[in-house]
């Protein structure tokens, strides 16, 4: 079954708060509780009425999506007490009136009487549809932004499997992404090498995130991949992200051209080091600030500078989520969390080192789940 | 000036009908007021608060980002009676609160006494949002979804230049695609080709869509490639949009692996004489059903089935506006309005063939936009 347990425990939790029914309208949400995940390359398509919602009435599910969505969306029908429908976006018969035809549909799925609390994602509905549904005296709405973030900390087993298909994506990506990184190449160069390969290996596109910076540039911690070009001796951060079945992964390699330099190795070992270092520290009851202090002390005393990220997070649905591993955080680590781990050292406008595993939290410690090769040559 | 005659248009109509505030919330509408676009390859940001706004008091406009996305917004603020304001997406000092404290940027943006008729676009305005503004008694809140579409049809010299960039890059990815077609190459791969071609001569990272897809697929008129391998005599419909600048091109093109068949010659030499046809009758004053009418009258008359989608449409800051080339559409043709021409031939689960140029609309006729070899081997 798709995404069944994110359902039941949602159902759970609206009947705790007598929400019999409830709209939500957030992309990560609406992936997380249905498995639907549209494409998203290139934006909001010109057909689209609206994001594809979800409307919850007593334990019924309905899908809400385009026409040109329902390829995507079908598995989700064929579950117990899921419903899909939608609404026509392009035809030549007609001007194109995608938004108005989704209003019209979502009018006839919660057509029946609307009294009580409707729960509602205030912040991503589109206002004229929570409107109409706020002027129905009768009912009151009830904003459940956010509500579902807790859930989303502990992956299911299906979602595991969705996170371990884009890891191996990124470890694809990195391998080219190692052999791309030569005198004379440009980032972006380096980056269309890693995305080729990845999409090959997919055999569809895939988006890719998220940095791809020489070590010579003012910004050197991060960024999108640019024209400059690599020099002999240049780091080159690799920072990379799939997202496939809706899902995020993340990893991050530092690549050389040519010989890397004593100070680049020291600095590399110390990255290694401080990645093993935070690897270890993983476990369930483990405090996310206490991993943070750690890995921050540890570079501290090998006499750098302490990076000014986080010193990882959590992903899923979205790519970077709780429990953040930073210094305010007093989150517990749990079974089944997924956490991203990524110390760096970055001297601006010379040179910079990141390297990132992504962990499973398991009973006794860590399972990682990216396997892309962090040494230096 | 970035886009000044956009937003004198929009505060002329605004005073037309007494609406001293407004709040544009579509992606769309923001690009083509202010000149900003924010990237959208990987979808919503984890870090951003909601979509980009701008508000609009008495002339005077406000830009309301994400802090990550001031460096593609800064030019904006240096215009006459414009603002920028952001609030913090990422920090490891707090929780991320992006969400909540746009929502406080934006209630001291629009402090001033919130009376009258407010114009708000209610489909992509946050609900949250548009609530909070409803409640407030003294004020009415007028929908303008939809209002701007019309100026949005005549484009500037800026946005003209804007996406002569778009079409010289689909023009570079179209040289690398049709190169790539071969024998035992899989669609993925030309796509590759074509996207890598142009992100490189772009110098960064260029959203692409539409479609790569060999025609013995069951669906050949479009769709995005997948893992289909291009056997010999194959034809491969390529049809790709880049995203600049926040505008839009478009451009088609079919190529071929080995030597086309005589019957896919025939196929693909009416359908240059049908965009031939189609250009030649593009001129301002034109009725866009009856160039529609035309080409397909002449697609019936090569006794080949008539293409089941549009013959064209406009584009710009989305990828499909009106005029659209369709059955029903009345709207006559004006000086610079850019549009898509695109007649097509599809056998389905056998072979394909879709030509496709933009013209501009210029006093005596068209002047062809795209540069991409159409020819047949």
């Amino acid at each position: 079954m798709q995404h069944q347990p994110q359902r039941d425990q949602t159902h759970a939790l609206l009947r705790s708060r007598n929400i019999e029914r409830a709209l939500f309208a957030n992309l990560a949400t609406v992936k997380w509780l249905t498995g639907f995940a549209p494409p998203i390359q290139t934006g909001t398509s010109a057909f689209l009425g609206g994001p594809p919602m979800v409307w919850y009435e007593n334990g019924y599910w309905t899908l809400i999506v385009l026409d040109w969505q329902e390829v995507n969306a079908g598995e989700f029908a064929r579950q117990e007490n899921c419903a899909l429908v939608s609404y026509t976006g392009y035809t030549v018969k007609q001007p194109l009136t995608g938004q108005v035809k989704l209003r019209g549909l979502f009018r006839s799925v919660a057509q029946n009487k609307l009294s009580g609390k409707i729960g509602i994602e205030l912040r991503d509905a589109p206002a004229d549809i929570a409107l109409a549904l706020h002027e129905i005296g009768a009912a009151e709405l009830i904003p459940t932004d956010t509500w579902l973030d807790h859930f989303r900390r502990i992956k299911t087993t299906q979602e595991l499997q969705k996170m371990r298909d884009n890891f191996r994506l990124t470890d694809i990506g990195h391998a080219a992404a190692r052999q791309a990184v030569q005198v004379g190449a440009r980032e972006i160069e380096v980056w269309n090498a890693a995305h080729a390969a990845i999409e090959r290996a997919a055999g569809q596109r895939v988006p890719l995130g998220n940095d791809c910076v020489v070590g010579y540039r003012k910004e050197n911690i991060g960024g999108w991949p640019l024209d400059y070009e690599i020099h002999a001796g240049d780091s080159v951060i690799v920072d990379l992200s799939t997202i496939l079945h809706g899902y995020w992964s993340d990893s991050c390699a530092t690549y050389y051209a040519g010989e890397p330099s004593a100070k680049q190795r020291a600095m590399h070992t110390t990255a290694q080091r401080a990645l093993e270092l935070a690897i270890s520290l993983v476990k369930p009851g483990a405090v996310a600030r206490d991993i943070d202090h750690q890995v921050r002390e540890f570079m501290r005393k090998e006499n750098y500078p302490v990076y000014p990220h986080h010193t990882g997070h959590s992903l899923g649905v979205t790519s970077h989520e709780d429990p953040r591993i930073v210094p305010y955080n007093d989150m517990t680590l749990q079974e089944n969390m997924v956490i991203m781990l990524e110390p760096g050292i970055y001297f601006p406008e010379e040179t910079s080192v990141r390297l990132e595993d992504a962990v499973l939290v398991k009973k006794d410690g860590a399972e990682i789940l990216t396997h892309h090769d962090k040494s230096i040559p």
